[in-house]
Parts: structure tokens; sequence; C-alpha cells
């Protein structure tokens, strides 16, 4: 599974200082930490706060490569952010990313191919986001359409169908895990599947044991990658218990040791 | 979701003495200790050991009621100690269980009618176990079809796909998994569905936490019911957080305790 470590982002706390201070050591044992931990990318966010997003951004991933050689999620809602973080990436990166809605997937699929990137795909547009398993798999085929017009690889291509936390929106948990199902049946190879975990227990008082049941449920309907916190040692083990019994690595009785190796 | 407490079996040591010296206290307690961590249903099984079945299950089954309510799972391969279970029984009892071979279904099924008892139909017949989710649908067909004919309700019946151990049967985990979302299908009103969940993790060094992942992703399939230890906390509380998730019942923050009352 793709494991994007969500911790280097500005809407924390000890990144807006680091961010702030121009720390770099903050940064980096940050991105050390999470690699190890077994996140396979590390999504960077410059937060809600930068006055100088595009500036942060490449700064972060300058500060990040000096330390790990893992990929990176470029996260922002700005479109030139994206751009610089995908400029200054090393290695293949991911766009964290696009709505359906049509300007915005012209501008970020362009970027995609301009960069040779992977996207993700958010099922919602101007209206919001849906209510329904049915309007999030409409989304997500305007997206697939798209990116096969655009001639991004569909294999580059992550959907993700928007979780919401289920202290207010209780009715939408299964609406979410079915789309990931549905999402499969949508094109040949079909497109990944990507879910923000920790939305789903924000305003909860069980954090961990809700993002953890939920993203073993959604692995279940065949979920491909989580932007999570993979310093939850428990969330982890989770995920990799959870592929073992799909059968994607062998079993042996280190197994959770042996795919953090 | 029907948690069925399995520490009541003559397998396990402190039962098989407790068998041997007539010890009510020892099965007392355990009924209630699993009633009370959130069993809505006691498995009774006299274990393989017991030279006088019938008698053993009459006793385990009065002194469980001498103890508490909660309804019990007969749970033998011998009809006559099915028989003598489902006839001690104060309230509604499941038959634990039936294969798919004729003789056994005509015979089980019969008991089932007579005594108004629920009975779990296991998928497998004198071939065996099958190594494939459309085989294990088939033989749930067959045993819907007879359930039907017998004029057992289908509300009464839960389907077992036989869970096998993911260290030497790897590749049945996700067979296990879509057969139940298929048996779903099978009819209208769908069948219920059971597993005995510990299997799964037999001779592996990380039993909790492959009970725990492999139950939560067959409740994301529809599961309605496992056989389990339901003095093991963590399996309880996700089991709740899965049906939560679901929207099986209401969100509060005290959701985990606010279940088991």
């Amino acid at each position: 599974m793709l494991i994007i470590g969500e911790l280097i982002n500005g809407m924390y706390q000890n990144v807006a200082k680091a961010i702030k201070e121009q720390d770099k050591a903050i940064i980096q044992k940050l991105a050390k930490d999470q690699t190890e931990a077994g996140a396979n990318m590390l999504d960077v966010n410059t937060g809600p706060a930068s006055a100088t997003p595009v500036e942060t951004m490449k700064w972060l991933v300058e500060t990040i490569q000096e330390a790990v050689d893992t990929p990176l999620a470029i996260d922002s809602t700005k479109a030139d952010v994206i751009e610089i973080g995908l400029k200054t990436a090393k290695s293949r990166a991911l766009i964290n990313s696009t709505s359906a809605d049509d300007e915005k997937l012209d501008r970020l699929l362009g970027l995609a191919k301009q960069y040779n990137a992977q996207i993700i795909g958010l099922t919602m547009d101007k209206k919001g986001v849906p209510r329904d398993r049915a309007t999030r798999s409409e989304l997500a085929l305007k997206i697939v359409s798209k990116c096969m017009e655009s001639g991004v690889n569909l294999e580059d291509l992550y959907i993700d169908p928007i979780v919401l936390p289920v202290n207010v929106a209780q009715n939408q948990g299964i609406e979410v895990l079915e789309a990931i199902r549905e999402f499969q049946l949508l094109c040949d190879p079909p497109p990944k599947t990507v879910v923000g975990l920790s939305n789903v227990s924000q305003g909860t008082q069980q954090r961990p044991l809700i993002n953890r049941i939920f993203m073993v449920m959604a692995i279940a309907n065949g979920l491909s990658g989580a932007i999570l916190d993979p310093l939850d040692k428990d969330l982890v083990d989770a995920a990799v218990t959870a592929e073992l019994i799909l059968n994607k690595h062998i079993y042996c009785d280190s197994f959770l040791t042996a795919y953090r190796k």
C-alpha cells in the first residue's frame, strides 16, 4: 500500500515554527522518522498561514531531499505552489490534488503531464462533496476520462472519495467504502484509490481506533493508499496485516518487521 | 453484530477440568464474563474428549442457564448432542452447525424446525472445504435452498464460509472475504453470515492482531456475526467501531461503553 506520511504540514505547530525559523532539523527529522516507520511517500504542505507559499514549498522540498530519498506528495490548493514542488522534486512526485472541476483538472493534469507526476483526483466539484457513492463514482469517471484525454496514464491516477468525520456525517462511511469498490469498475486497469484518513475521526475521542478500523475496512474494499500518520505504529501494523490477509505480501512470523525493511 | 463467545468449549483445559469435576463455578464465571464483555450469545461445546457428550451438553446448558439468560449456540458435530442442547435450552438457540451434505442438512434443518432454532450452515461437504469463493457460494446456495424447502426461515440461517489459517492458506483470506459479500446476493432477505474467527490466526505469532484485522475486513464485507473471544477487549472494540462506521449504531463520544450497556 502507498503510505503517505502526513506530518510535514504547516497546519501543525511544530512545522509552522520550523518554517518560520527556517529550522531544517525539525523537518528532516520528520522526514526520516516517517520513512523509517513505513511511509513510502511524504506529503508536503506549507499550511494555510504561509505568506510566501511558493518559496516555502521550495524550501521544504529541498530540505526534505537533503535528508531522505522518499518520493513526495506535493500538497496545495494552489497550482503555482504545486508547480514549484514538482520542479524542485528530484524523483517522481504525486500531485495532491485536483478536484473534478474542469479548470482545475485542465491545469493540474497539464502539470502532471509536464512533470511526469502522479496525481490525486478528489471526487468533488463546485457543488461540494457528494453525499452518495453514485455521485462520487460519476465524478471519478469524469476525472478518469479527463485523465485519458490529457494523456496522463491511468496507472498514475489516484481517486480520493473524500472521507468525512464519522461524528457529523455518520452515513457517509459506507458511501465512501462502497465508492472505493465501485471505482475499480470504472476502467481497466482500475484507477488506484487513496484517502485522507484522519478526517474520519475529526472531533472524536477515539481518533487512533477509528482511523485504524476505517482504514482496514477501506483496504478490504480495495484501497491502494492513504495519507496518514505513519508514526502511529498500530495503524501501520493494521495496514500491513490487512494486506497480508489479502495475500499482497507473503506470510512469515515476523511479517510486521519484515514489511518495514 | 452477533458476538458468540467461544470460551465454553471442552477443548480448553479449564473447561475440560470443570466438566470432569462438575465444577459449575468455572463455567458460570465464563458465562457471566463473556456476557458482560459484550457477547450476545454463548457457544457451548463439550470438547472432543467427553465420553458422555449428551450428558455433558445437558449439564453445561443447565449450568450456564443458572447464571445467565444469554442465548446459546449448541456446538457439536453429533446430532444427538445438538438435540439435547436444544431440548435443554430455555430460550431460542442456534445450531452450530450443519455442513452442506444432504443427510446432515436434512437431520439438522429438521431439528431447527422442530425446536424453532437458528442454524449455521458451513460451506463444506464430503469433498472438504472449497478453495474458491464460487464453490463456497454454490454450497451456500444449496444450504439456502434446503432451508427454504424444509420450512426454516432464511432469517434464521447463518452461512459460514469457513476461515482458514493465514499462515498455511494465505490465498484463502480474500476468497472468504469476497464469499461473504457474494452470499448476500443469493436470496432476499440475504442469509446472515458468521465466521469462526480465531482459525484465521492459528499457528501465527500475532493472533489477536490477525483476528482483529480479519474480522474488521469481514464486517466491511457484510459479516453478521462471529464466534470469538469476547474477553479480548480490543477485538470487541474493533467490532463495535466497524459497525459504528457502517452506521449501525449512533455515534456518541462514549460509543464503546455505550454499546456494552
